[in-house]
């Protein structure tokens, strides 16, 4: 999945044909089968209808306060833009959905809302699914690719006996609880960011991690993914509390507030990681730099004490004749040449090694 | 081409004598001849006049609901000023269309709209061909040098059967039409840039690539081309959206949001590229200081294992005579002296490689 | 504590279960137990209750002109909601209260301004405590998790005797100082911080610190979350004071003015901080390079000298045979050759030394 | 001139005594003699006084449409200051006018508007004159201390025979295209500094340039300077073209739009300037570490091979006595000994040889 | 004065008791002894009394359109808390004017405007002094600690003979008078600053230089000290000239203005003595680089020709036995072996020198 999913993130909008009218829908080639799941809900009752049809929807749509229609799968092209010609919306819009890699947007219609997100990949977050919301007065739409379902909580949720805010409110209460589900998965894999760049810090510290900068690239490419998403998240929140649209109301975007605050906080942990692996970079930059230093010191002092001693004894090993001269040599035949010659050497060593003791090179 | 073309962007407007009046159109002496085409469209027919004159110009103009002149090749200033007089556009506007190098960005007249694009030359980053878009209520006029022509789908599209928004929608649709063709034929450059890095990554970290620096560089300033159009490029089609000029309808302004979202994209994704760019040159430099380090260490390790060896045997190598006194070298006359030297050197060897494994230096 | 305190920080809103309706309560397992202090306040008179109920509370509420309640320890959030109940908190407000880990941050609610504010831990500036202040006409409302008191100051101000403003003026007078205390509670640690810098300074300048990137890189640390909490206090104070709020009178703004004064001239010190890390890092680096060059030179000076006379040495060590041919190593059997290659040597070191004096490299 | 000039920008102010009151016009020392031109413009007809006296400037003021008066050389203070009170100008922006070395802005009074300008120095972007131009409803009134006259086209395209804009349109219209001459002026030396960083690109690439460093720290400079003037120079032209005043009339401020857009996109070419300098730092940089690599490792492949070797053969030259004992060096009498040694010697340095080879470092 | 002085600031409020009521003026144990000077100020005539009294004061409020009153030294905080409660000063301004240490700001009150500046110490930009000015329609009272006084000029000329501005306006143009004699004092410093850097500049340049991050790291905190006061300063002019305070005539904001423009000039002169001091920092990091490369290259070279040579040297001085085997060293018996020997090793020499050269190592 990994593979294609990036191939299709990053190829885009590119296999409509250029040319082509905007608004054209083709679906995506590894789009996943498309799957209605419908929840009607009322503040008192609600009722949900799997694998649900056209029909159902509209037969349903004018009977209840709220309902709420989840596209899982992007595959079938047609019955997305039958849901869009059913609600009114935009065919931009409907492009917009099929054509993941959208970044997170609000878009505001007459009649309606069209919120793009984005899910991280929980493993890693170099991948992330597409999310799309359409929201007016009384209907909630959601579209996603993959069937794994961030929306789980919010359906059992709905379905929960007694009192309940997500039954009593209208749709704009609904779409800021799947909003807030969306921003809200974004926390465990910045905490797993968090928790890598501690490890890494840690090998780095020691001096115990051998490549680090392979480690750290990948992480900051990571952390680049993220937040090519939650800047745009944090404006598109913005912008929706901003709004003057009327099917948002006040109390809701107190909640939509709390969300706008959890994203800030996101970012916020995210600048901290990025300058921290900058830090991490210099950090590792200067300890290898230290590491050569104190290898060349050791070769530098190791050399110096012995080069010299190396050409002293290479002296004593010429073969000018002694024999011919009384100055060639003479010392070869001193009663204590040799050892007066090691004495000499080790002095000299000695000395050396001193000098670097007081220039504080060992 | 790619010499001069760059030659000419570079001097820009520079060969307009300095105090000339403004406005004055002097033609690029590199400046392809000038070929009309002239398209009439309404909602039920259409007509295309390849080749076309004034005459032509002028006699269908008020007879159909949208005309839209392609100007290719703009060797031919007396021609374009012929049809700046005709449209009434600004001779500063037409100065800007034969002098290319011009930024992008809109310019509102009273009667019309002035949009100069640049269209990136498909093969590189670093050479792009300005295109000139003139719209009013019922013309759009297009100028571009280049015979190429990034304008044949729309022209295709235009000349479909049935209905069709581009027909049956004002100048505007139709320039908005135009304006989204030129910021798509971004996406495959870009996409080719995130290849070409992707493959520089990945032989900078697998180590491979000898040189990288120069790719890097090269990377870079395609980046950084890019971004001097994409940014004024987001600008003028906020303007545009922004503006309240009359023949900028409502309807086409959701389509060009849609626009401007797909700049805002493609600079997100430059974004992303350079930062890449940016933490690849720290990979490449601190993998190069890694593989420095490692060369010295090795030489260190050698150095420091035979220097002290090479001394030793230097000392066994002297001629002190060991006739003359039992001071001078008696270990050369001991029964055992060679192959106690021998194994003296190598435990020092070995020695030394202990010391070296155990700080991790091998 | 440290350890707990900062997983407690990371994991933040975690512990509630994902799909939980928004404003759930849930306590944090290693919240304190909780203790109210009731403090009821009139120009002329005032009255402290330790070990308050919530009877109290309901008592005294209507009979004093200004009431603060100050609930330490964040266990019992049955008691927190029926405080929330009391004085018609919202739920979403005293979920953020709970869950630790908020920016600072103001939100206008219609009765009563929620502030959210986080107090250094005083021995480092890596571990904050949240304090949470409501204020509304008539009432006070602080919630800290840690029993140590950093509002003892305030409550003995209010007991003094005399004209006393903190008793004469409304809810918001007293929540004004009760911000200006815990934003002046950050020019301890960053004067400390800024006593840490300059003695990591001093030793880099002379160059006895040995590894200060790790030194460097803890106090980048503690920077990085000042700044993360600073910028949104700044934001957050900016936003008291230019909300048209009818709780905050026009004199206490002023009052306000000032604290927001202190808190930007902290951001200025902690960005003077950081830009002198900066400037530390690249000095250390500079100077380490330095101190390798120095190494370097000594080496390559050392082998430059006697790398040449060694060779020398080994020429003369050389047994071609003398006897057989005049030509093999006549020098050997010169009357003063030895002598003369001695000095030929010491020429040539004096040479090259000569040489290094010359280009600066000793 | 290059010394003293730049003596002369940075002192700036500072030659009026602190304390004497603002508006004291003081003359540079080193100013040139002052020399006025008065240009009469009329659309049907014009005429042009040299060295004009202020009589003439009276005489002429009330009878002709728009005047034109250029004072090059300011060291005559009266006379500027007898000019400004015939024209009512502020003190303020005549000592502007008489201290060098004000970055561009624009003024508004009520009765005229002072602009300052600067044109760089041709030979070079670290000098720039600095040029002032007040202009009312009927008159031009420009300042300039170097005789060299940039207004030479201006004043020829006035004298022109026909129509013609520069007469036809009142005093903001000639400001406008003086303004406009200044502006243009920059494209050349701009365009030199390109072709200035396209060569030390290109020898860095190469790596033939032995110090680029000094170079491009001279081109940075270059760089710094024009952004210092040209970032103030475009916010001086928005000012111009957003302000209501009353004598810039709406069809001059299109083309005012014009100069501003050539002012926007030299400041693009000077950002990418500044951003291909950075990365030719930085190529620069890791090219000179490779070439360090490069030479460490010959060293280390040459002493890695050979050191080994020479300890072989010194080993071979020891003296011990093979006569005394069979265990002493009894290679040293084996028949096939030398070859054998030799044999030996050439497959190690083979081997190791080798090793470099399948390690890449060769 | 130096370290008090820094202590002092960096200590700032802190000696005030953290709970103590804001507003409490409590004295710096380092100020000076307070010495009041008036001066009396009508357009016709002007009056100054030095060490002036509560009484004077008083005494000449009403009968004077405009007094100054100058309070140097701040150690007697009850004749400044009587100051204030005669000319209606708010609390916490007093206390900013006591507790030194404030950025620049400006604060309007109902009744007068507050305005904190900062004085650079002319020996160094790393310590200010504070100088606090309030003033409102008919007085203007300063505070600054030093009894050095940057007031003189303007004193002298309040008692020039003749017309004169400063006694024939209100109050407003005498404090524009005082606060851009403040602003002036900056340029000095710069200067030096300027000259300072360019002195780097060149010995790095030349490489003279010998330990050059040092002096860029205390060039660099007293840039960033200039910075820190200079922004603030920028921002407090433009909020005296936005604001509509009845005080500030709409003549002294073109005044202001001025005073503004040349806070730009110095903020804009500091971006750019920043940029330089950055630059020069890799310069200076890079020609180390190029030296520490240049050594290393004259080692490898040295290394490289002589290690071979080395070699073969410790070749012909092995002890094989040519008496016992032909094939052992031969070559030692040989006619012309030694000068055959001699004449190879020239050649490798030679052969390797002309391989560097043609490598251009050399």
């Amino acid at each position: 999945m990994a593979k294609s999913g990036k191939g299709r993130h990053r190829r885009g909008r590119q296999h409509i044909p250029v040319g082509a009218p905007p608004g054209t829908l083709i679906a995506d080639p590894l789009a996943h089968p498309t799957h209605l799941r419908l929840t009607l809900i009322a503040p008192d009752r609600h009722h949900s209808i799997d694998h649900a049809t056209m029909a159902d929807i509209v037969g349903n749509r004018d009977k209840w306060p709220v309902i709420w229609l989840d596209c899982a799968g992007l595959a079938d092209v047609a019955l997305i833009e039958e849901i869009g010609r059913q609600f009114g919306l935009h065919p931009l819009a409907l492009e917009d959905v099929v054509n993941s890699g959208q970044r997170p947007k609000v878009e505001f219609f007459d009649d309606y809302v069209f919120v793009a997100l984005r899910v991280p990949d929980q493993a890693s977050l170099l991948h992330y699914e597409q999310i799309s919301i359409f929201f007016g007065e009384k209907f909630v739409i959601t579209f996603q690719d993959q069937p794994g379902d961030p929306f789980d909580p919010i359906r059992r949720h709905v379905a929960t006996e007694g009192p309940n805010r997500l039954r009593e409110r209208k749709a704009d209460y609904l779409a800021y609880a799947l909003i807030d589900a969306v921003v809200d998965s974004y926390f465990t894999p910045i905490e797993m960011l968090s928790d890598k760049i501690e490890k890494v810090e840690e090998s780095i510290l020691d001096g115990t991690h051998k490549k680090p900068m392979q480690d750290l690239h990948g992480l900051r490419r990571e952390i680049m993914g993220l937040k090519g998403i939650l800047w745009p998240l944090r404006d598109a929140l913005a912008a929706l509390i901003r709004n003057d649209d009327p099917f948002v109301m006040r109390e809701t975007k107190i909640f939509l507030n709390d969300t706008l605050d959890h994203a800030m906080r996101m970012i916020e942990l995210v600048e901290i990681q990025r300058d921290t692996l900058t830090g991490l970079i210099e950090v590792h930059l200067s300890l290898a730099q230290a590491r050569t230093n104190d290898v060349i010191s050791l070769l530098t002092i190791v050399s110096t004490i012995f080069i010299p001693l190396t050409f002293l004894v290479g002296v004593w090993g010429m073969n000018f004749d002694p024999d011919l001269s009384p100055w060639n040599m003479p010392e070869l035949r001193s009663y204590y040449g040799y050892p007066a010659a090691l004495l000499f050497m080790i002095s000299i060593a000695a000395a050396l090694f001193g000098l670097f003791k007081w220039k504080k090179w060992l």
